[in-house]
């Protein structure tokens, strides 16, 4: 007889652990006593667990780690670092349960290989070398478990290397972890009966969203510098925008998403695509900077040959600015930080232009209609289930199952129909972007358009997700990034909230009672035009380094 | 009451006909008394119908003529060539049924308004100034109709341009005349109830195939220089092998396809591609790249960003050469080909190593699955003949109506699994093919396949199609090249053949007993990667240019 899903569970658990140096694990009254609302990050800044060498690392970004190493700064070593995050890593899955397959050893290994490489040639394996990495369970590492989350998967040993991996680890990078996932990939919070929540790191009572939840989680606290996700609706940024960190949605075909692991085989209407989460935005740069100067053309036959190609802004910029979508307002925090976006911006002279493109309501449904799980009907993430004789989680099987409210269709024709439907809003939105040179100040169509990412910030657990503005890249598969927007209790005006409509699936409005608590990070996200990925990272710089500038006057001014 | 169908085609007829002026239609004797395989190219290489100069004309290619004009060569001018160029489209049309739309006094105002910008500004311009272009009907131009051969829609008249078109005469190029598509545009040969049927100029009795059929004609014949086309199966290399002329299929993504017409809205799953049919490979390479100058993905937003990159081939290539796919072997005729452009490769030193791709049998089901024009169960079509009152042809029902015998599917969920089979198989091939670096003297995997394009030549009308090699590039969106082999008799063994196989529709193989007809003519197609469309472009006319050597070391010899 299979064993209970419990005791799989367990098992699972108990094996991860097990990786786990008794001398990196906290006590168990430490970890039953914490707050329901603990703050993990900011418990750990002043913890004496940590050396200040290590908190160094932590509190640099991955360009500042590699460019260290690679100038053995003050004696900085990929082993030194590795070890550091591995610890890390090892405390974020201990609070926020982030983890699905630690590879601390198999770090410490490349680690090790890393600095005789740099001590024999002088310079360093390439432009990742010591990158502490994490990376999405659904990518494969030969002889590593992809479990996908699936308890029937518990112990499924990947047989080959996904090319992206073998890309990012010849550059240098060491992965420190696989992370976790929902069962399906396909809802925006982090939970399976095989690795129960995945916790957000500024609040444990919340979510990290999802389907890249623990590389969120993971990578906010400091787990990896640099994680990779992949996004088919929202799936890198809302865990971005909950957690308080950036990442890449790049159009389709740039990421080579070869040997990755995906819930919908054969899906093509709207298309998944891979890319990183970090703490800064040149780091987002620099992985998909890497990735493409890999040529992953020649790996993957689905990659576009496009080069990198370095976009630098040296005029002003012209900004699309849309508060809400028509349908619904964000609530008080997130319109905090679109007004606070506004105001770094114009403060360096480029331009923001109140702007919403046309029928987000016609958008949303074409994406229900168009990525439609239940393109099988919901059969895949039944069956996976069944063989793990594990149950449903509720708010998955309201995602996933046929009898969902969602609109499904079932027929090639109406797929058809949709996807014309889709080739001509894809037509308008183009000339109506076109046609903005006509109101801008530059003369040009606007260069990017910076919009919320969910209504609310990072809500607790439970079966209802915030109201999305996340399917217009995807439909259109369109670049764009999110960024964290810090704000600035009693410098940041809050307005009033009137949520001006309902989800369209009729789900109405989650109110969790947030807009106050500024310690729960909010986020928004730049988009541009199809395969502008470079512009996209430019203009994310350029917004982080405005909101800092705006930032540092204030404190000036205080 | 609506008119019966056929007085609607006989006033499409007469309203063509009118727009044609006396002096260059052909005597009805004349045209009564042709023999039932009458070479139209042939009778009109000793015409008194032309001069000198015309004769000139039509032996230059597209490259040449806009040279000329644009060095007024000889005082070449736009409108003399025009106007030579629309009496031969004229001629054409009379003994080949190949134009739907004449546009002669459109071309001639437009070569009026170049002449004079060459007059005042002393420059062409653009790179296509002067040069005579044919569209296939599919193609918009505000203010002309676009049946696609429909008798209910003989008189729509087109409200918009499409970009294509307006590239194409921004650069100077001059659109004498659009042409004939069968109804559907999905199958080989070009027949409709409005237009009836389109001739092959080299041989009246036999079909110039189809859907670019009255391109083909019309490019071959030489009533046009260059002609616009696409393929979604073989729609532009079946038709340019069948009359004996240079046809390229891009990858999709290219060449913008923005307000052009199409069977299938909305079907993604293999994607029709837009490309030049030419009398040379020279004149592919500079519609192409006239096309892509033109930075299409800033007029349509399924374009993609890769600008014109030349290829130069300066050392040895590599050739795979594949006589047939293991499911059928060509005829003789075909195989005769094979043979003289690997001979005429060889002789300059190239390597050409025999090589056949996996599963030939499952691409075409694949294919037939995919394409599947019963996404909407031939609905689309059936209607649109109904609102005409005009009836089914019926080599046309059976590849469209879902009660045919080829495989259909109807569920998306059922259409994701067909194309996973794709994705698979496409990894599987570009594996298989980046493999070949191992049997190559080059070390490079190979630089191009050379295969056939059908089993047998032109053939005569009727509701049986040869068996094709042309799937594999659509299904792998594969950049192809069609190209003729001209045979020399006597010169080229004849193979015997052995047909070693059945169409996987269960219709066996025709011998339409054409072996011996070397006035017939046959091509072979070339295909590289995915995008790789400047390659074919530099393999196709150093092929041409390898035959070109031989029949000149031929002549010598004998």
């Amino acid at each position: 007889m299979a064993p209970a899903w419990q005791d799989v569970a367990d098992d699972k658990r108990r094996q991860r652990y097990s990786a786990y140096p008794a001398e990196w694990l906290l006590s168990q009254e430490y970890l039953d006593n914490l707050p329901e609302d603990h703050n993990a990050i900011k418990s750990m800044s002043d913890s004496d667990m940590w050396t200040s060498r290590e908190f160094a690392y932590f509190k640099a970004d991955g360009t500042a780690l590699v460019e260290r190493i690679a100038r053995r700064d003050e004696g900085y070593t990929a082993m030194e670092v590795t070890k550091a995050y591995c610890k890390r890593a090892c405390v974020a899955d201990q609070l926020l349960n982030c983890i699905s397959e630690p590879l601390f050893e198999r770090a410490m290994t490349r680690a090790e290989f890393l600095d005789d490489y740099m001590e024999k040639h002088g310079k360093p394996i390439g432009p990742l070398h010591g990158l502490p990495m994490s990376l999405k369970d659904q990518f494969n590492i030969e002889g590593v478990i992809t479990s996908l989350a699936y308890v029937g998967r518990a112990g499924c040993v990947a047989e080959y290397t996904s090319p992206i991996v073998t890309i990012l680890e010849n550059a240098g990078a060491i992965i420190i972890a696989k992370t976790t996932v929902p069962v399906s990939m396909m809802i925006w919070e982090t939970k399976s009966n095989l690795f129960g929540t995945t916790r957000n790191p500024h609040d444990r009572s919340l979510t990290p969203s999802g389907s890249s939840g623990g590389e969120g989680a993971m990578v906010a606290f400091g787990g990896s510098a640099v994680g990779l996700g992949s996004d088919i609706g929202g799936s890198i940024r809302t865990p971005a925008f909950c957690c308080g960190i950036y990442g890449l949605r790049p159009s389709h075909g740039r990421t080579p998403d070869l040997d990755v692991e995906t819930t919908l085989p054969g899906l093509e209407a709207i298309r998944s695509t891979i890319g990183p989460l970090a703490r800064s935005a040149r780091d987002l740069d620099l992985v998909f900077r890497t990735i493409i100067d890999a040529s992953p053309w020649k790996h993957d036959p689905v990659c576009l040959p496009i080069e990198y190609t370095p976009v630098v802004l040296t005029r002003k910029i012209s900004f699309a600015w849309s508060m809400g979508d028509s349908v619904l307002s964000p609530s008080p925090p997130v319109a905090r930080a679109m007004n606070r976006v506004r105001r770094a911006l114009e403060n360096l002279g480029h331009e923001v232009v109140e702007w919403t493109y046309p029928e987000p309501r016609e958008l949303e449904t074409l994406f229900d209609e168009l990525v439609h799980i239940a393109g099988d009907r919901g059969e895949g993430v039944a069956e996976e289930l069944a063989r793990g004789n594990e149950p449903w989680i509720e708010s998955i099987r309201e995602v996933v199952c046929p009898d969902s409210a969602l609109p499904r269709i079932s027929s090639w024709y109406a797929l058809m129909v949709r996807q014309y439907r889709r080739q001509q809003y894809q037509i308008r939105y183009f000339r109506e972007w076109q046609k903005t040179s006509e109101i801008t100040a530059t003369g040009r169509p606007f260069d990017a358009l910076i919009q919320p990412i969910l209504t609310e910030p990072a809500w607790k657990f439970g079966n209802d997700f915030p109201y999305s503005y996340t399917v217009l890249a995807p439909i259109l598969d369109l670049s764009s990034a999110a960024f964290p927007v810090p704000l600035v209790e009693g410098q940041d005006e809050l307005p009033n909230w009137e949520p001006s409509g309902i989800r369209s699936n009729g789900v109405s409005v989650i109110d969790h009672g947030l807009e106050n608590k500024t310690h729960i990070p909010v986020g928004l996200q730049v988009i541009a035009g199809r395969l502008e990925d470079e512009k996209v990272l430019a203009v994310t710089s350029l917004i982080s380094a405005a909101l800092e500038s705006l930032s540092a006057a204030e404190t000036e001014d205080a």
